[in-house]
């Protein structure tokens, strides 16, 4: 058996990588004494996922020309993205974020993103032939966020995607630190309304429809497939998931694992879904594979580097197994 | 915003601070390749706990002149307590403490105090001017088991407090390594009456009581306020806690959170109640501080490293929160 | 009281230990960024095992003439373990193995033992005087699968023991990477039939019994107890045990701990039995230790560096204790 | 002994102090596997030095309201420092640097300060009775370079310590990632004449003097003393310092120590200066302190961690002691 | 600018990468107590040092479809070689080598590769079509130690080679543990005599041309281009090295460093001298590079991880820089 | 090849054998965030060198009932000392060591050990038998400064050792916390009278001789044969050693290594003596030995691990060698 050979992607993504810098246990972050050092984003996170599972996923976005926009490089790499439209701006530096578990359940992440290389991202970096050769294009609520010429990126990456036919898949993945409430719902509906496939945590889904908080899951769910979208699957963290796929309604149950890092469990979600939707699978493995690897992603501590290969997918189903 | 001008403490407390050489992993010591080096004392955590909560807090005691001793006043220092009354004792050394987990469920406590510096604290130690400043005086039940001078100084401290009308705080903290417990319920019984302010296990209060073991949880703490103390807590672990305040009795439901490590729990407790209370709280508001900060102070591993700061109360009613 | 001397072992047991490189944290094995060095082995763990509960145990196996070699028996030796008859074979190499959590529930372990030192043991190894000098001989169906010279040397030792009135301990210990379900079968069906006392997990009695899924586990049990042994353990990790013992059936409630590694939970188990049962405890003692020293193994990341002494066998009853 | 009471401080410093994040190993940062955390700033390293060696200083400076800037509080109040006058900046993050040592020869330094509370510095943080309190105000070159606001405040600090006949020590660390050649030298050179005390390296003393490269180091040295400083010290690192004192040429031989961290010899030479300047230490003195803090510096892996106390200064004539 | 797209690859080499477990402080190997991860293989090491320097390489070789495996896929594809031609080997596990310095200047390596992946690689994994794309085939003495098929992979791609007019480049290489220095005098000899530049340590030199102790350096250059080689170089570690380009002679003078990890010198002065015929280079700027390669790799505790960008050669002629 | 079965030592020795906690890095002791736990006695320092190099050695000693008791006997008996005749005394803990390396060339040690298990030996665990059945007894100047029974301890076996005709060696290691310069010489003056091997520092000859410090190091050495010992060694650590043997000047030339740890060269020199004569190796091999082991215990940091195994001794003659 040969290394896969690099072809044309399953899945294109755009966003920002950066350098993750994480406390090694809980606790107040300054009594750390030394950070971790990993990579994170939520766009590449999910191109991981899709390779892990067999996929084949590029990445676009830049970083800087210092060691921390290497390691971005070298791990994207190394993990099998295709990362040829990769731009190394020697402009700007690669941004960062810090993450400490305050205590088992509140974990609290800081950015030094600022000007980073990674919100320079423009329109220019996105190639229009690489967008049309993908299975589907997958975007992100961060990245619009982060600048406006990262804005105008990412709404000519779904405008390409668009008039080629592509399918668009969306996670809202709304960040506070980034813009107001205000800013994200504008922005994030009128993506919503270019998209194929949404991804949404039900705060999220609140937010960009504005509904009053006691409207059941279900209900927020088609709303959304109102503005656009077929497929809506609203994240619930170790509750699940709800989605309406086509029309119909589906409740995905959690797995039971000992979770140690719910960062990225989002990413892993849709990255579980449409590694199963580009091989054509049905609505109930997409599910199931989605679910699989939210599970595989707490149960370690990284954004990504718990998410599962095709053949593990089963040791889910084992209890205390030692393979041996 | 400016940082905190030093000013007249909330809290003063005596006892001693030692050096902690804590084992990285469960199992048993020798098997541990590294310790960790961090410090602890019931009576520093309590004023950390202040501290952290807002107050402010002021630590007598004495430490050698070594790197030990330099490395519990930077600390202490470094979280904002008042060290000027701490001596540095040129002729002993700064006391150890090694612990580790033996099991998930066992902690093992070793201590190298015997003739530490922190022992030979002294009734010339106390500053009179210092206690009559506090709005409290703390002192735990292991100060008086160190030495006869280190009995004499509490008890200097105490005296001076009671002339000058500042509240006693009084935990018992009752250490089977260091006297028997004839010996500690005889001492601790006489300070017991000389404080407004009774923190203890159930264990420590039938010790002082020479309860019978059915004696019901609530009536031991009656019992103890018939000793003196107006205001008597009883700290059950993962269980809360009961208290009669001033009459009434109170019953204090536990927060559920994943312990990784139970010791500094009855420190953080104390720190809770007596922040909120010098603050002028209600009993209520006391009583959430207190369970809240034991909640937070096992979380982590360490005495006190896990205390909350006043804003960080409010994650312990969150679930699998991400803050970004 | 002085180091206990070197006399006659309790029990003497053959097979191979291989040093242990285990990944810190869970996850995929190749994100390790540095490996733990351990030591372990099926019969060494049950010999140390033995010796912290305060019996004596001797060692036969082989390790290679390097640093690894050298690391084995600094270990076994210093744990207490007499190990006067291990040979250092200048020919092979130390085997390894790695050991890496996938997930909180799934273990994963890679053998480097092709062609080892310890895989190169024969019945030259096993001295004839050593075996008849213990109590128990102890073997597992591990070492019959290393290599034909190995599977003489457990043959031979246990014709031996045969031979001389020493009870044989068997531990079925299926290891499906190194020989076939079918060869297994046969080798350890003959083998169960020269043994005293058997212990199996559920699996491992049902490939020796060629039983069906449905057997009931008591029933699994009392047919092993027709191929010879009047003493039959069926080890259910988590569910506890059950026993047939001299023709009547128990079952061994199991303790609730919380588990960070399954490895050597069965060495654990076996080692506790057979502790008491050489300094002739009742049957209730015997299961009691055996549970307790399984759990003891399961709370701490190391295949035997968990299990109790005998004073720490009171642990387990207590409830996140503090010992100080 | 009593912990030294808080009184006017011997020094009085402003300039930004960040975490810096560290690669424990030699070689290319991107293979850092975690990063050692620590603080740094040239200020705060000159005024740890200062107390270290027996004095008082205060630092005034901006962080962030979070964990980093917390930390940076905590380790500099922790060494003693009068940090009453920090100021914590809710509006942004505190600094950060990152060092790896990509040879033994070769240190890398890479900021994330763009913004940061650092760099927020203003005149309004002087405070001026802090200021004229002080026995001698020290500036560097790098504050200046921060931002108009900084920049201004140190204007402000110099000319109310001009004033108020408080004697201002300058050290020129040009930092060329922050502003240019030509900026520098202007702004640098417009301070250096309302200073009484000058520290530049070679590289410094020509930048603000234009000189060409081949102008003998006292002539440099001299030149320097033109511009107004009375006290004017060349540091060459490994090679030791010259020096124009009142007039009269100095010499300074360097310690040979084994060096592995050339960061913060710099400060370490001033501080040693200034320490004994204000003791009244004469010229020899204060010079040999200067070099002895120098070399103790360097052989400590961190910015400020290896400042020697004054018990200390007697190792350096010491070959390969054990004091035991 | 953008990420280098991959084309045809300047070098093209084979061999056995593995993963290298390396002790991280000097001792016996037995004392530590964890082991740093790497990779590593004198192959794929120069490869390494060809990308890092501005060149496209690609690597031709097996590993275990494992954990281990994926590692070494992981490191090559993330340090930018081309690795499409590599084979996953589901019959066997990656090799492991074992690296510990037991003192200042002896380095130990033991290796887990009989019968491993790499060990396995036989002629249909050498594409034709990828040896005749290349401007340099590499090949090293330590492949055909392998295995049989290992020996006749090599020889394929030789003859490959030399049928399309690719210069071949072989490292000499001999490895004590492999194979005999008869059975290498052989092999190495022939594989010589098909080679157009030539590598070797000056044991290595004395081997094949089985010459006397006392030949000079040059003398046994020389006599090695009798065997087909028109450039032969003889690397002497801490003394530099001696060539014959072309008929004439030259000698590199070393570069003074602090040495820590002899090993992979050699490979990154083959990578520096490669990179630079390749790009044209004439043989002073090939040397120079040759040279400054090797002496940035035994700065870094890594086979390769210290090999310099073309941006970092400058940084040897500096002295202590502090890059800020 | 079998382990080596226990017989009749060729050295026995006395003392205690604390653990010892390491900082990893130079710098203040306080700014440790870790240590390393390792063990070291003089005594058990030289018993592990004897036994490295082939001969067997007994140690007789007392721990503490604690887990670092246990740590202490598990490292001693896995480095291959007999220790039959240790102790394990419930009343005390066991003794503790703090090393930290303050610069390159200082190194701190502190103790606790007031107290301690170690230094509770008293003449009755002194077992006549087993120090009549030596080739050599050996003790230090350290025992007889724990306490008078540990005093008395050390005379008896001297007495026993004179009066059974076994040679007596003497390291004198003076210890500065221990016990007055004074209280010193006469017992060390005392014990050289009885001992027929004498290894001891200038600056111990002098406080022994009460020499004035102008003494040549030839004159010192002969001094002391006048006290009695036929064989006296003066070590010199880096610059190697003089020795009077049986009236016979000799110089021993120092090793050049790179030294990271000075402690413990001094029991690796008298061990390697001591070994050799054991073996009735001539003079130049003794002094040899002792050179090349002294030389190997400083380049390792911990006071034995670096110890020598005979067939290791040839690396000190190679220069950067790899080994593979």
């Amino acid at each position: 058996m040969t290394a896969e050979p690099r072809e044309t992607p399953d899945v294109v993504t755009l966003g920002e990588t950066m350098v993750l810098l994480r406390a090694p246990h809980i606790g107040p972050l300054r009594h750390a004494r030394t950070l971790d050092v990993a990579t994170g984003g939520a766009e590449s996170n999910l191109a991981i996922g899709i390779t892990r599972l067999g996929g084949r996923a590029a990445w676009i976005g830049r970083v800087g020309d210092d060691e921390f926009g290497r390691l971005v490089l070298a791990v994207l790499g190394g993990e099998g993205l295709d990362t040829r439209a990769a731009v190394i701006d020697p402009e700007a530096p690669t941004g960062l974020m810090v993450k400490a578990r305050r205590t088992s359940a509140a974990t609290d992440v800081r950015y030094y993103r600022a000007g980073s290389a990674g919100s320079r991202l423009c329109p220019d970096d996105v190639d229009p032939a690489l967008v049309r050769s993908a299975r589907i294009l997958h975007v992100t609520g961060i990245t619009p966020a982060l600048s406006p010429t990262a804005r105008a990126a990412v709404r000519a990456a779904v405008a390409e995607a668009n008039a080629a036919g592509v399918p668009v898949s969306l996670d809202l993945n709304y960040r506070r630190a980034l813009w107001s409430a205000e800013d994200a719902a504008g922005e994030l509906r009128a993506l919503a309304g270019h998209a194929d496939i949404l991804f949404a945590t039900e705060d999220e889904a609140r937010l960009v429809l504005k509904a009053p908080d006691h409207t059941p899951l279900v209900d927020l769910a088609r709303e959304l497939t109102a503005l656009g979208p077929a497929q809506v699957l609203l994240k619930r963290g170790e509750r699940g998931a709800v989605a309406i796929l086509d029309g119909r309604p589906h409740e995905v149950p959690p797995h039971r694992v000992h979770a140690v890092d719910p960062v990225g469990a989002g990413d892993a979600f849709a990255a579980g879904y449409l590694a199963e939707l580009v091989r054509g699978g049905p609505v109930a493995t997409r599910l199931a594979t989605a679910a699989a690897a939210g599970a595989f992603a707490v149960t370690v501590p990284g954004d990504w580097e718990g998410l599962p290969r095709r053949d593990e997918l089963r040791l889910l189903a084992q209890d205390d197994a030692v393979i041996r």
